[in-house]
């Protein structure tokens, strides 16, 4: 089944593994006037890059070639494909994981899945897919800032987690990211099943290592009473407003005007610089350690911001597109 | 656009309006050869019913009528559409909130996006919609028992919760749910942008009043080092297992074999018996009260737990077909 | 798999069999602020009936009943539901069919793709399905008349096939229906695989009956030589039209401006009031007549330009609205 | 609008312009477990290439790179992502034509729907996406040899049209081509709206300069009388067959287990070597010419049958594929 498509109107399909000769991402639905160049696409996919200080990718293999869709720098509502070329690997040290299901990871679930898989650098479940993400969240976000949109994330009390990686090398950490998406119009989105709250969760939940999603006061509603959640209308400006955004930007699946506020609750790097027990692909206990030379990531949430945004900026090209069909006139 | 229908391959698509002659679902993709009668819809229905002691619904507008898809009780593999026709109900007493956007509601997002809104009894937005998801639910839920598959789901600190109600008649309350489903292989679900989780949390964010969505251990992941939160992977009778189950039951999208564990927010129900301030559609600023005899729900939460049951058994059945599709032989 | 429905943005599902209590559509997708009520059906369902004199329903079964979607007679965006109760008919003569792999008929082929089949008057499979296309496509032709867009279909050489039929009544005969849309700005329909010609030719193919399409010259222009079959481009009060429309009114999927012209052919009835030689479902050769008291319909192409009309309207509803999606602004 | 993905289950998207950097095709949803190298593509893709005499491309732009989705010979279940890159072409010789409407061409229409058409050699309406269909179709092809299905196309009265292009060499010749799928057994394809008809007409009528498309008698079943065009049901080696097939394979939308056969018209090229007559962008009248050293391609469908073959071999692997999902066990 196809699995590797994200959106209705707006929608990208992505492809590759980590350690083949490339990975891309195509976006079919982008309407046709837009200014674009790979330039675009650069400080995005810098600030996902590991080493977050520069602003543009420094790695070949972080270098965007737009090959279709522009025409003397203007969409021309054809498939935009953009393609990173991978750096040749040695993916030989990879050779000692083959056989371990390694804890945390998707090898053994892929494994029963489909009863292959490319293990170098984790194939198809690498994080390296995550760069054809911010791509096309990048042709989003220039899209969407047509129409005043803008949409920004960060990890919450970094600064604490980055005092336990110094504190604790040897493991690893998680870490929950905010993201708010300011500038929408009230009326966006759809109501039943394609809630934006839903769809959100949805893209959110679909990043690797992701656990939770709750939008507005999210899982601290729960605990609230009405009288004090309720978000009073009034106006401002002219303007219909409400005094409180515990709903976080939506009612009933459709916006209300106020930014959207959500959160996404990534869970600690599955690979982690220490001795674990484990199983082998035919059932024989093991203890087993990361290659030696193996980049540890020791928590995947510090360079995951963009790619929350990415993926709200997607759900929001969409359904601005969505948006242009709800009335006759 | 089309929002009112879910899934892919077992796929729903519901209709109606809480004050209209009817409400209703159509399931296309239900394989044939499934036994099936309204009889087996009429458990979740009644536990969805307001007052849960009954076992079958006692009201009319609660008993499911199958109208299609089933030949001498058995599916055929066409279109089941399931009917509930509304009782009369005397809408005039909804005519003093026509103008008013109600805290909470969906009246002002609704109006926004369409320019029009049927506002008796809430309309289209109405949970009344939920009754067809049950229903649906419900012949998921048979067709997952032909796998081994359950699912149950129940309302965390029930008691507190209703201590709190009695203690507070003239407020709402929020509540957490928790689903679990057991019966699943390893190896049920997609990758990428139809992860196992990415469709339970656009399954449960679609269901009126959610607001957050864990999978596992969740928010508190992001909390917890890897060498905690890694499960480990060994042998309990032959079979692979994880010794704990943080991940709650998927690791990349896909099934471990695991329970599927996760968690639900809803915020307090919007309606509360107090007069509130809020503006009319005409942006003039008022006081308002609920209607006089309007019947008053003050925890949603105490009545989703089927809503939450059959949104996760839409996902199974939609993933339990999905991956008769995964592998050449 | 879900194969009832039709559309992308003006997406219809259709559901019920010939003898079970009702037949139904939902519409999802059409835009608010639409005014419709039954009226507006009748006309097109009346030109489907038997007997075509008749400018309204006569029968209950040919009634439809607007269920959801409309309020104080105006679309809400909200799904239309819209029911045909069917009446009770006398099954029993059907039972000598039930094993009978009936010639020209889906008998055979359901049963072998769902292993069971609902044969009373069709099941499913049914010719009463396309009151159902019938009445969402006076939905679409209400759309596009906001547009000025209005297609008609008639069977060519009617006259013809009556006279054949009277001097032939132990027969059936097929029919070859034309199509043309009118209103149609240049610019509608998408390129490559949604192609105008493409989403006309699967709209039209899945018609009972129908064995074949073409667009404009058709199946004629392989004939011709391109200095014939090239409509020229010229100026017309302005506008550009071509001074023939061998094109059919789309190039490279997208209209032209001219008129939309087609045709679909439709087979003989397959049923005929004659004795047929056949084999039963457990493989045994037998010969078998239609029950007495069969009504029997010696053209199916009669009665059908109202099916054709309307699938043409659902794919050009679906187009326009398409069409808002194009362009940045 | 997304228009350039095909099909369902076993479903691909293509991108890229004639005188881009490169054109591609990835495709998601082709089952684990395949045999697949680039080699497995080579033969159709040189049957499609000019000068059909050669077995494997000659020209770099023909060679097709799998870039993803093959581990080790086989398939992941992981998107397959095929790429051509385009030669280094001279583009200017197509500024004469870059304000010219011309005639059979889609430079109006797409100019009117997107308002930018990359016109260099035909842009993304060039005959060179169908590369594109033919690289998937021999995946597709590959798929179906596990199910003992194959797929063959000729054109038909090839040798009158030779000698009439050979006789002619100013103008240009249409055709119509025959397909044949043989193997598929009986139950195969969908009722209502996803009829196997239905899916092949829109396949086939996606192809570039197509118009017309019949099954079986096709359009001259609608001269027939029932008596005659209904096929006979039989035994033959204990198995159900027809005496005839005018049927072509399909009742009901779903396969008889006879072969599917069918026919799609072509239209003569739109680019011939002689003086036109149109327009220009800004509705001047003018006669052109084809730039001196066009390459003259008089009959489209000369070359089209691996296309056609292409088209209906994505059909029959997506619906393989959904015949997984029809009944209960």
């Amino acid at each position: 089944m196809a699995s590797n498509g994200f959106g209705t109107l707006f929608r990208i399909v992505t492809w590759g593994e980590s350690h083949g000769p490339a990975i891309g991402v195509v976006i079919d639905g982008c309407p046709a006037g837009l200014k674009l160049s790979a330039e675009d696409l650069m400080h995005d996919l810098a600030r996902r890059a590991p080493g977050q200080a520069q602003t543009s990718p420094r790695k070949e293999s972080d270098l965007p070639h737009i090959l279709s869709g522009v025409f003397e720098g203007t969409t021309t509502g054809a498939p935009i494909s953009i393609i990173f070329y991978n750096q040749d690997v040695d993916s030989s040290k990879y050779t000692s994981l083959k056989n371990v299901l390694r804890p945390g990871h998707a090898s053994y679930t892929y494994l029963e899945k489909y009863g292959i898989f490319d293990y170098r650098g984790g194939g198809r479940a690498s994080g390296r897919e995550t760069a054809c993400r911010v791509a096309a969240g990048a042709v989003a976000r220039k899209l969407l800032s047509h129409y005043d949109i803008a949409c920004q994330a960060h990890l919450l009390e970094e600064e604490e987690i980055r005092k336990r990686i110094a504190d604790n090398p040897s493991d690893s950490f998680g870490g929950v990211i905010e993201f708010s998406a300011t500038g929408l119009p009230a009326g966006l989105g759809d109501p039943i099943y394609e809630k934006l709250e839903a769809k959100l969760a949805a893209a959110l939940l679909s990043i690797p290592a992701t656990k939770g999603f709750e939008l507005g006061a999210g899982f601290q509603a729960a605990a609230m009473t009405g009288s004090l959640h309720n978000d009073t209308f009034t106006l401002e400006n002219q303007q219909v407003v409400t005094t409180t955004n515990h709903a976080g930007g939506a009612l009933g699946g459709i916006s209300t005007g106020m930014p959207l506020v959500g959160r996404v609750a990534f869970k600690p790097t599955s690979s982690i610089p220490r001795t674990q027990t484990t199983l082998t692909t035919s059932k024989k206990a093991i203890t087993y350690e990361l290659p030696a030379g193996s980049r540890h990531d020791p928590c995947i949430a510090l360079r995951a911001a963009p790619v929350v945004e990415a993926m709200v900026l997607l759900v929001l090209a969409d359904t601005i597109l969505m948006n242009r069909l709800s009335k006759l006139n």
